[in-house]
C-alpha cells in the first residue's frame, strides 16, 4: 500500500487535453493538491499537457514509476495495463468505469485483469475508483479539485466511492488519508486494513462498504485491529433496493443484512446506519480516546433542550449521571432560592442573576466534570451572532473546562444560534472536546465512543478463526449428508448423532401399527404427514396435536391420509408419524450459510410467532457456551426462558447443550446450507427438536 | 391573541438599567428588533433608560397600553399585575421565572395569579417565558437580540421554551412568528391555535410541547386546523428520565407517552421526534405544497449515494418510483453503451462523457418529474467551492427543474462538498424547492409530507368529540361500579351487560360441586383461585388448565387449596372457579384513562407474551368498527387472526363487537380508570374474555 499512498514518482494515462473549469483534468488536480513526486504523462497524440512534456507509451518512460493511474475507457485499459507491467511497474490504478460495475462485458474485463495482475504480481486499485487522496503528503490522484487539509487528521477513510473523498464535509467531517477500492478487482479491505494497523499516521479507520469478498478473512483482521484502532463501517445496500443497486454501482454482492450486523459485532466493528450516523461517530472518535462507563453530566442554556437530551440519551443507551449534590451546593444563589439544580442542569436563570452566564456554565461543567460518577459531559449553548452577546464565548469555555480535563474524559459540545460554525471549528482544535451539529449527533456519537471503550475495557475476546475449528467434543463427525432436503427421520439420524434429543417416535404404514407406537411412546403424542412434498405441513393442515388415546389417534390417522390423497394425489407417503408430544416454550435453533460470513447459528423464537415477532439473535461459528447464553438473553422472550409469571424456566444446560452440538454440525458439516429446528421445546426437563430441515448442496 | 401579537402599544415592567453587552435589556433588543409601536418604561428608581424617560409606576402611563410585559423577581409579579388591572391592562405577558417551573411556593403564586387573571378577565401569555417574536410586523419581547427575518415564512412557532425563537436556526430554521406559553398558566397551545386557524400569516403550525392540560380540547381544535394548515409537535419528555425533567422546567405533567401517539395519530397531528426531524419536517413543509403519492424518483451523481438513499427510503416509508424506460433510451450515450440508468439514477458516467454533468442531470430531473408514477425528485449532486468546478451550479439547475415543474411535485435535493451553505440558500428561493442538510432529512421530510397529504386527500375522518357520545346501541347503560378493583362475577356481569361474551362458569366452594359443575360445562375445564389477594394468578401457580376428567379436577382442586393457604393464609378465598376451557389466539383488549386525553381503548397480543412483545394499537374512544379494523391490521399478530400457516382465521364480527361493546363501557362508564380483559380468547367460532379486572375510582 505504501506505494499507492507514497509514490516518488507516478505515470498518468488517459490525461485529458482540456484543463480550467468543467474539464475534470486529473494531472491539473494533482498538481493543485500538492504532490511533490516526479509525475510523467502518457498521451498519444499531444506533446505537451499543462506544460508537462508527454510520452506516447508509457515503454518510453526514462524510469520506472512507482505507480501507474490509468484513467482510458474501459477496451483500453488492459493493453494500458500490460505496457505498465511490461515496463516494470508493479502498482496501478486503474480509474475507469464499466467494468464488474456496468454489464457482462465489464466483469469479463475485470476477471481478465485480475488474472494478469496476479500472473504478473503486480498490485491494482480499482478498477472504478477515484483512488487516492493523501493530506500527509498532498498525493491524490482524483479528478475533483479537493482543498488538502492542512493539518490531516489520523482518520483514514477507506471507500468504494470516491464521493467520501470529494465531499468529505458531509460524510466523515475530515480525514487524512482516503483510499477508494471501487470494485475492488484486486486490492480489497483486508489488503488495507493490514497495511494501516501498522499505520502512524491512522489511528481511526472509517469504511464505506458495499460489499465484501472474503468474510472471514476480513473479520479476522478488522478483529485485530480494531482492538488497537476503533474500526467504523457504513455498510450500505441494507435494504431490497438498496441490496440491487449495489450489485449495478460496485458489482457487489450483498448477503442478508442481519449477517453482517452479527460478523461485525464479533468483531467489534462499529456499524453506522446513515450519513447522520457517519459524520457523528466519525467526530466523536476524532475527538474522544476515551469513555468506559455511560454516565453523561449535561449543562444547558434551556431547560427544554435538557429534557430533549433526557429523551436521546434513553433512545441512544446512554445515562444521565446522578446530580452531585455539593454542586448545587456550591452554585446556589440566594437571588434565586427556588432554583435547583439537577442533571440535565439549566444554569439559565443561575447565569442571569449572578452577571455572567459563561462563568456559571464553566464552573458547573467542570464540579460535574470532576465527579467520579461523570464519565463525559455535554454542554448546550447559544453562540449569538449579534455584538451584544459576545459575553457569551463559548469558545473560551471549552478552553478553560479542557484545562481542568486531567482525566481527559469527553467534553461534547451541541450550540444553536447563528454563530455556530465559528465557534465550532474553534472548540475543535482543543484536546477531548467536540462540537456537533445537533443533539442527536452528540448523542450518537458519545453512545458509540462508550460502547467501543467498554469492549476495549472488558477484553471481550473477538478472535474469529479463519477455518473452522474442531469443538472440544471428540466425537467423530457424523458422515456427510447427500445433496437435497432432509426431513424427518434422515433429518433426526444427524440431530441423534450430535446427542441432540428428539421425541420418541415411529413412521408408521397403518393405524393399526400407529396405535401400537402410541402405545409404547405413551399418549398424547403428536400425527404427522411425512413427504417430500410436505415440507410446510402445519401451514397445510398436516399436523394433528394433542391425540389423547386410542380412538382419536384412528380418527385423526385416517383425516390426514385423506387429507394427503385429496391434496397431493401423485405425491409419495413416507408414512404418518407417531410422535411423543412435549409441551414447552417453542424455539427455533438454526444454521444458515452466508456467501460472505460461512455458517452462522440463529436462536429465536419458534412456533407460529417465528414470522411475526423475528425475535432472533445470530453469531457466526463456532460459539462458546458464553457467546450462547448471550444471545438467549438478547432475545425478547428470555424472560420465559428464565421463568417469570408462575412458570417454570427451562431446562439451561440441555438448551445450552443443543446449541453447542448444532454449532459443531454447522462447523463440522460444510455442505449443509440450511439447518432449521423449528420447533425446538424447550421446558424444565430438557430440550427436544421437534421438526428438523436439513438443504445440503454440493460444496464446490 | 392579536394585541399579543401586534400590540400599538406596549409597557415594559422590569427592564434593567444595564445595556449593551451581557446587559439582556429587553428593552434595548425590542428597539433593535425594529418595534413601531409606543413603548412605555416603568421603573421605580431610575428616570431614563436608554432614552426612554420612565414611569415610576403603572398607574402613571399617560393612556393603556394594550400589552404590559412583565419581567421583575417573581414576589413582585402579583403587585405589578393587580396595577396593571387597574389600570385597565388587558394582555399581559408575564416573562419571569420561578412559578410551577420551580417549587410549591411559586406553583401556589401561579395560582394567584391566575385567578387574579380570570377575576379580571385579563389574557396572560406565561409566567417563565420569553413571549412573542413577530418578524412581521418587528415585535419582541425577547430579551436576546435575535436577528429579523427580512421575509419572514408563514411558518408560526408556539413553544414552551424561548429557545426556539432565539436559536431557529438549529430547529425550524425559520419562522414567521413564535409565541412562547411557557408554563401556560393562562393562554394555552387551544387559545393559540384558535387564534392561528384564521391567522393568513400563519400556514404551518409547529409547537414544542412539554405538557398539556386538556387532551381532548385540544385534540379537537388541532384535528380542525390540521386539515387546513399542518401542525406539527415536538413533544418531549417522551422518556422517564424526559418526563421528569418536564415536570420541573414548566412544571408539565406528562402522561403515557404511547397515549400521545394515539391522540396525535386521530388528529392528524404530524410529530417529530428530535431536532434532526423537527429541522427536516419543518423545511419540507415551508418548500413542498402536496405529496400524495409515495414515489420517489433519485437523480444522483454518485452511485454509493443512490444505495444509500434507497436505504433511506425503506428507513422512512417512501418507495423508489420505477425508472421511465424511455428516459433511459433519452439518455443513452453511445461512448459509454455500458452505462445503464435506473432509478436511483446515477448520471455521473453521462455527464462526464457528454461534457456537461448539469445538463445531463437537469434532463434526467426533468423527464422523471415529468413521468405520472413519480411523485417527488431528489436530486443528489456536489457543489464545490473550487473556482475550478464553477461549472456544477446547481442552483441553476434547480430553477431550470422547477421552471417545468407544472404539477408543483416536491423537489427535494442534498447537496455534498464544501460550498453548501450558499448554494442551499440559493435554491431555498425557488418554489416546489428545498435543500436539505442530509439524506436522511431529506427523506425523513419528503416522507413526512407524504404521509400528511395522503392523509388530507383519504379526507380520513378525524373527528375527535369533546365530550363522550352514546354509541348506536341503545341498550341503557349498566348501573356504576362501586369504587376500588373488580375482579371474576362482579366485573364479568358488566361484560355481560354489553353482551361481551366470557367462558361458562361456577364459582365453587368445594371439589364435590366442582365436579358436579364441570359436569354441566363439560370437560377440558379450567381451575381458578377467586381472591382480590390474587389478582395476578397466573404468576402465583392459581390457575389450571386441560383439567379434563373428574379425577383430574379433584387432585387439581386439592393442589390450588392448598397453595392459596399455604401462600396467603390470611387471605380471603371466594371460592375456586370452574370454567369452560376455551382455545384460540390470546388477545388484550383494555381501556386506560389518560390523564390528558380521557379514555383509550388499548388491543394487542395478549397472554404470557404480553409484556414481552409489548404488541398492541391505542385508538382514542369512542372508536368505530372501521378504527377497530385499522388498530387489529397495525398489530404484528393480525397475520394470525387472519388465519395462516394452516389455521383458521378468527371470527371477526365477535372479535369486532367485543371490542366495540368494551369502546361503549369506556364512554359510559367515567368510574372505570383501568380495565383489562387477558386474555381475550378468539377462535373461528367467537371471542370469550377469559379474564378480567376493573379498577374505579371516584370520579371528581
Amino acid at each position: 500500500m505504501q506505494y499507492f499512498l507514497e509514490p516518488r514518482s507516478v505515470v498518468l494515462v488517459g490525461v485529458t487535453r482540456a484543463s480550467g473549469v468543467g474539464a475534470y483534468n486529473n494531472l491539473e488536480m494533482t498538481l493543485r493538491y500538492g504532490y511533490r513526486g516526479r509525475i510523467y504523462v502518457v498521451h498519444p497524440r499531444v506533446a505537451e499537457i499543462l506544460g508537462h512534456r508527454t510520452y506516447s507509451q508509457v515503454g518510453d518512460l526514462p524510469e520506472v514509476p512507482d505507480l501507474a493511474v490509468i484513467s482510458v475507457g474501459r477496451e483500453n485499459v488492459l493493453p494500458v495495463f500490460a505496457a505498465c507491467v511490461q515496463h516494470g511497474i508493479r502498482h496501478v490504478i486503474v480509474i475507469s468505469q464499466g467494468f464488474a460495475d456496468a454489464d457482462r462485458r465489464g466483469s469479463e474485463l475485470q476477471k481478465q485483469l485480475q488474472a494478469l495482475a496476479q500472473a504478473a504480481k503486480v498490485r491494482v486499485v480499482g478498477p472504478n475508483t477515484l483512488g487516492i487522496v493523501n493530506a500527509f503528503n498532498g498525493f491524490s490522484t482524483a479528478f475533483i479539485d479537493i482543498p488538502r487539509d492542512p493539518s490531516p487528521p489520523p482518520l483514514t477513510i477507506v471507500v468504494q466511492s470516491g464521493v467520501f473523498q470529494v465531499g468529505s464535509e458531509s460524510f466523515t467531517g475530515r480525514f487524512g488519508k482516503g483510499i477508494d477500492i471501487g470494485n475492488a478487482g484486486d486490492v480489497d479491505f483486508v489488503d488495507v486494513l493490514e497495511f494501516l494497523e501498522h499505520d502512524p499516521q491512522t489511528q481511526i479507520i472509517v469504511m464505506h462498504m458495499e460489499g465484501i469478498g472474503q468474510g472471514r478473512e476480513f473479520l479476522e483482521t478488522a478483529g485485530r485491529v480494531a482492538r488497537q484502532k476503533p474500526v467504523i463501517v457504513l455498510k450500505t445496500g441494507r435494504s431490497i433496493a438498496g441490496a440491487r443497486a449495489a450489485l449495478s454501482h460496485t458489482g457487489s454482492m450483498v448477503g442478508e443484512d442481519a449477517a453482517f450486523d452479527a460478523a461485525f459485532a464479533r468483531a467489534g466493528i462499529i456499524r453506522v446506519h446513515n450519513s447522520i450516523e457517519l459524520r457523528a461517530v466519525s467526530r466523536a472518535f476524532l475527538h474522544f480516546r476515551s469513555m468506559p462507563g455511560p454516565k453523561l453530566a449535561v449543562v444547558t442554556a434551556s431547560g427544554a433542550l435538557g429534557i430533549m437530551t433526557a429523551d436521546a440519551c434513553e433512545d441512544y443507551g446512554l445515562e444521565l449521571a446522578p446530580f452531585p449534590e455539593p454542586v448545587g451546593e456550591a452554585l446556589k444563589n440566594s437571588n434565586i432560592g427556588w432554583h435547583r439544580l439537577s442533571n440535565p442542569a439549566d444554569v439559565w436563570p443561575l447565569g442571569m442573576v449572578s452577571g455572567s452566564f459563561t462563568e456559571v456554565f464553566k464552573r458547573t461543567a467542570c464540579l460535574m466534570l470532576a465527579d467520579d460518577r461523570v464519565d463525559a459531559v455535554l454542554g448546550i449553548a447559544p453562540v449569538f451572532s449579534s455584538p451584544l452577546h459576545q459575553d457569551l464565548d463559548m469558545a473560551a469555555v471549552g478552553r478553560e473546562i479542557a484545562a481542568v480535563n486531567h482525566r481527559g474524559k469527553p467534553v461534547a459540545f451541541w450550540l444553536y444560534g447563528g454563530n455556530q460554525a465559528k465557534v465550532a471549528a474553534a472548540l475543535a482544535e482543543i484536546e477531548h472536546v467536540a462540537c456537533f451539529g445537533s443533539l442527536d449527533e452528540a448523542i450518537i456519537g458519545l453512545s458509540a465512543c462508550h460502547r467501543y471503550y467498554r469492549r476495549l475495557r472488558n477484553e471481550l475476546d473477538s478472535h474469529t478463526p479463519r477455518h473452522p475449528q474442531k469443538a472440544d467434543d471428540t466425537r467423530p463427525a457424523a458422515h456427510r449428508l447427500a445433496e437435497g432436503v432432509h426431513v424427518g427421520r434422515s433429518a433426526f439420524e444427524l440431530l441423534e448423532h450430535y446427542h441432540i434429543s428428539t421425541p420418541r417416535e415411529e413412521l408408521t404404514q397403518d393405524a393399526a401399527t400407529a396405535v401400537i407406537a402410541a402405545g409404547k411412546i405413551g399418549y398424547p403424542v403428536v400425527l404427522k404427514i411425512i413427504s417430500p412434498q410436505w415440507l410446510h405441513k402445519s401451514d397445510r393442515g398436516g399436523i394433528r396435536l394433542n391425540v389423547s388415546n386410542d380412538r382419536e389417534l384412528r380418527q385423526a390417522y385416517a383425516e390426514l391420509t385423506e387429507l394427503f390423497m385429496s391434496r397431493t394425489p401423485d405425491a409419495g407417503l413416507d408414512g404418518i408419524l407417531v410422535q411423543q408430544q412435549v409441551k414447552g416454550t417453542e424455539l427455533l435453533m438454526g444454521i444458515k450459510t452466508d456467501p460472505q460470513f460461512g455458517p452462522i447459528l440463529v436462536l429465536g423464537m419458534g412456533g407460529i410467532y417465528t414470522e411475526i415477532f423475528r425475535d432472533t439473535a445470530r453469531s457466526l461459528l463456532p460459539v462458546r457456551s458464553q457467546q450462547l447464553e448471550e444471545m438467549f438473553r438478547a432475545l425478547r422472550i428470555y424472560p420465559l426462558l428464565e421463568g417469570t409469571r408462575g412458570q417454570a424456566g427451562v431446562c439451561w444446560s440441555a438448551l445450552l447443550e443443543t446449541a453447542l452440538a448444532l454449532g459443531r454440525i454447522g462447523m463440522e458439516h460444510p455442505e449443509v446450507t440450511e439447518l432449521d429446528l423449528n420447533p425446538v421445546v424447550a421446558n424444565a426437563d430438557g430440550c427436544w427438536c421437534v421438526d428438523c430441515r436439513i438443504i445440503v448442496q454440493e460444496v464446490g
